[in-house]
Order: C-alpha cells, then structure tokens, then sequence
C-alpha cells in the first residue's frame, strides 16, 4: 500500500469533486455560499460515508483540514472564475468522472486494509466512488448521475475490480490504483464521447412495454 | 432471539425491496446498471443506516455477500422481465410492503438486543423498515412514500409495538416476529386497498385551511 | 462546558426544528403521521449524523426519549392547530433559524469536547446545524434551505467561529454560547427581513455569464 500516494490521489479527487458541485451550484443559480456548500458536501461526501461505513470517526475526511481546504478552493475557483463558467460547464463530466475514478480505487483500497473481503471492499469503493456525487445531485434535487442513462457505475466496478484483482495478485500498488483510476476515468469519458448505451426496458405510460 | 429466522426475513425483505426498487428504476427509463444500483440501494439502504446508528461497523449488510446477492438478483430478473414489468408494477406496493414489514421487525428486535431502551428501539425499527424505501424514492427525485398520505409510518409503528411488548412480555421469538410482520403488511395492504386515510390538515395556496 | 446547558438548548432546537418539518408537511398536504415523521427527522437528522462522524452510538438523540417527544409534540402542536398554519407560516423561518442556530452552537462545543481540533469542530457544528433543514428539505423534494440563495451557511459558520474562538481564549461557558447562537439567529433573520444578498454569478442557458 502506498499511503502518499492515496492522501494525494484522495486530495486531487476532493478537487475535482468540488469543481463538479461548483460547477453545478453556479448553474443552478445559488450565491457564493451555496456553491462552496456544494463543492464541499460534493468533495467530502463519499470519503465520510467510507469512513463510517468503516467504523473511522471522526472521519479522516473531516478533522484533515486539507480536504476542507481542497474542495473550498474548489467552489471559489468556480465562483471567481463564472464569466468562464460555460468553459468549465464543458468539463464537468470530466471533473466528475476524475473524481469517480480516484475515489472508487481509494475507497477499495481502503476497504481492503480495513479487512473487509473481496466483494464487499469493492461496493464500498463504488459507494464512495459515487457516494459525492449522489450527495451532490440529490441535494440540488437532480436524479443522481449513476443513476441515468450512461456507463457510470459500470465503470466504477471496473476499476474496483482491477484493485481486487491486484490485490489477490499481490500486485496492489501505486501501479495497479493508476491503471484502476485511468481504466475507470477512460471508459466513462469514452462511453460518454461516443454515446455507449447500456440496454435500457422501456416502459410505456400506456402500459406497453418495448425493447431499447 | 431466533438468528437464522431473522437472517432468512433479512434476505427476503431485500429481494423484496430490491424488486421495489427495480421496478421504479425501469418505469424512469434507468438503464441495466442504473437497475441494479437503485435495487442494491433499496435493499441495503435501511439495514446499513441500521447498522451504522448501533455502531457496527462494517454493516453486515455490506459484509455478508448474500444481501448483495439479494438485491442484484431482485434487479436483475425485473430488468430481464421487463416486457412484464407492467405486472411487476402492479405489485410494487406489495414489495415495498414487504420489505417495510420484515426490515421493521428485523431492526427493532436487533436494537433490542443491542441493548437499547423500547422508545429507541421501536424508532430504530421504524427508521430500518422506511429506510431503504425513502432512500430510493429520493435517489429517484420523489417524495418518500413514509411521507405520502397513506398508512405507512404507523404501521411500521404498530408492528414495532408488537415486538416491543412481545419483548416485555418475554415471549418474543419466530411467532410474535411472523405476527408483527403480517400485521404491518396487513394493515398496509388493507389501507391501500381500501383507501384509508390519516386525517389531514389542508393547507390553501390563497392562506386559508379547511377540514379533512 | 455547560452540560445541563446543551440539554436544554438541543431541546428547544429539537422542538423548533420539528415545528419547521411540521409546518412544511402540512404545506405539502401530508396526513397527520407524514407531519409527525418529517417533523421527527427534521429534529432529530443533525444530532444523529452528528453522533455518527463522531463515533458516538447508538446517538443521544434517539437513546434519549426526550428528543423523540420534543418534535413529535412539534408535529403534533402544527397539525392540532392547522387553522392557524397560515399564523404558523408566517414564522416558518424563525423556527429554521432557532434551530439552527442551536445546533451550530451544540455541535460545534459537542465536537470540541470530542477531541476535535478548530476547523473540524466549526464544519462539524455547521453540518449539525444545517443538517436537519437539509434532511427535511431533501425528503420534501425542495433543494436545501442552505443552498439557496440567502445568508445561511454563513450565519452558521459565524456562530461556530465565536464558540471556537472563545475555547481558544478559554471562556467557553453559557455566556459564550448564547452570543454565538443569538449572533446566528440574528444574522440570518435580519438578512431575510433587510433581502440581503451574498454575491451570485449568474449563467444564462445562451452560454452567457453576467456579474450579479
């Protein structure tokens, strides 16, 4: 296990996370303070419900001041930099799914030097994986994005899976979290660029049903 | 205490809402992924929250694969089915039903014999059975049905009180835990049916009330 | 610390969030046990998520019957007098503010008694006194009071920054406490009577940004 590197990948990922809610709070029109609100909840979310999941309180998440500090420097570079806003709007998937990648592999990671076994260290990567930016849709009243219609927790359990792999391999480093995080990162940027669709049953209000 | 009775309820309360939460996914047009996430979130989502309130860290929930197994199993066959899924739909307040009813009695005895007070535990109890339900209405961007109008909450309250005075009364085992469940079950079903209501207090948008 | 002090403060912040939750439910058209329930979650949500980042379980909140009693009684007393909701209304954000103003307060001195160091405890504090609102908000389906577009979260964070410096100068007592709570509810009530505004970018759906 590479502990600085996880401190860095987990503090790169509260960034990007905090990009993520900034980005959405100025859209959804909130002042200076909603939108760090939202860069906060957004970049801490998914670390504190790993944390208690795990039973770690106080939650590294929360008393480490850097990760408070990673995601309000987020939301304030949103907010001091809105006449670009529309610029950053194009990459809010891209912060988004930077985010889903690292801390789906941290939280498995973690999750596994806690003790927990192979399956359920690789749900609870994907909760945390995904738990900042449930956080984040569900309080600006949005359906969460893994829930919608493209690859997002499939991507996530890709690279949880990768970790698990590593590490009955006893291959688990600083090697095996990067090619985890790109193979997640890539796989929902690429389904996301070229519009991949995961099968979907249509339901009809007439009470018919079609295949996609 | 009956451990493995209260082991295979578990299981079935999250299949049970598993399918809820299966069934909402595909009537909002979620994709297979976005299926099985809404199903495990239905099925886990009270016995974690469960869990976490009485401090035991990681949630079995998480930790035993079978409930996992429970909830993806459940989204996997409405999605498979999903041509039937306006049949599905028919029964999805009888799962949900089902679910409230063991996750109710599943909670408040094992809070019982955590050790906490009857108040506490039949709160506990009540905030495992709605739990997962109001998780999955909220992921989905709707109200809970525990807040809807209909006898919800307080059927969850009266199988609580069962179990809770079976307790008192020392006779608390698979018979008092079938008898709360059916009777939560009962008096949901029987109040959708029939359309029973709690009073109301209306609320006019031009500043006045009225009666119910 | 104060002991016999917090008791009595997170009592009455119970109660006043429970009557917010209530009156909202009643707003909602819910049923009588759709009040009781949103008035017990919006009372009770922060101080649960606060025990739980701090390791502390089962919470006082829900061990402790007195809570559980002070925002039903909240529920109780909206939905009894719901001819004057309109009256009750009226006073929906006092309520708001009371509470959160008292769980800021709680929280942020909980968390400093818990070990917690300065900017933890402030966040921490925050999250309880936000919490509840939130919780109450998110089920009803509205984005959190806190992300909208008034002085919220500030007021918060002022109130916790008080009860941290005076533990810093060592005058952390009663005194101190009802500064900061009477400076939160102050400062949010009169920046809603006075309209006051934290500063906001504004994103036009043209692609276009405009200074507010």
């Amino acid at each position: 296990m590479d502990e600085p590197l996880i401190l860095v990948l987990n503090l790169v990922g509260t960034f990007a996370f905090g990009l993520s809610g900034g980005i959405l709070a100025v859209r959804k029109k909130m002042d200076l303070f909603g939108v760090l609100v939202l860069s906060v909840a957004t970049g801490l979310g998914g670390g504190i419900l790993r944390d208690l999941i795990l039973g770690h309180t106080p939650p590294t998440t929360l008393s480490d001041w850097r990760f408070l500090a990673a995601s309000s420097l987020a939301g304030l570079v949103v907010f001091l930099d809105y006449r670009q806003v529309v610029q950053w709007n194009r990459f809010i998937t891209a912060f988004d799914a930077a985010g889903l990648a690292i801390f789906t592999v941290t939280g498995t990671t973690i999750a596994l030097s806690a003790g927990l076994g192979p399956v359920p260290a690789a749900l609870l990567g994907m909760f945390t994986g995904v738990g900042g930016g449930a956080l984040r849709d569900v309080l600006a009243a949005e359906v969460p994005l893994v829930l919608r219609t493209e690859i997002y927790a499939v991507a996530s359990l890709l690279g949880a899976t990768i970790i698990i792999i590593a590490n009955e391999a006893q291959v688990l480093g600083s090697f095996a979290q990067i090619i985890a995080a790109a193979a997640i990162f890539g796989l929902r940027m690429v389904s996301v660029w070229r519009g991949w669709r995961i099968p979907k049953a249509h339901w009809k209000e007439d009470g018919t049903t079609r295949s996609a």
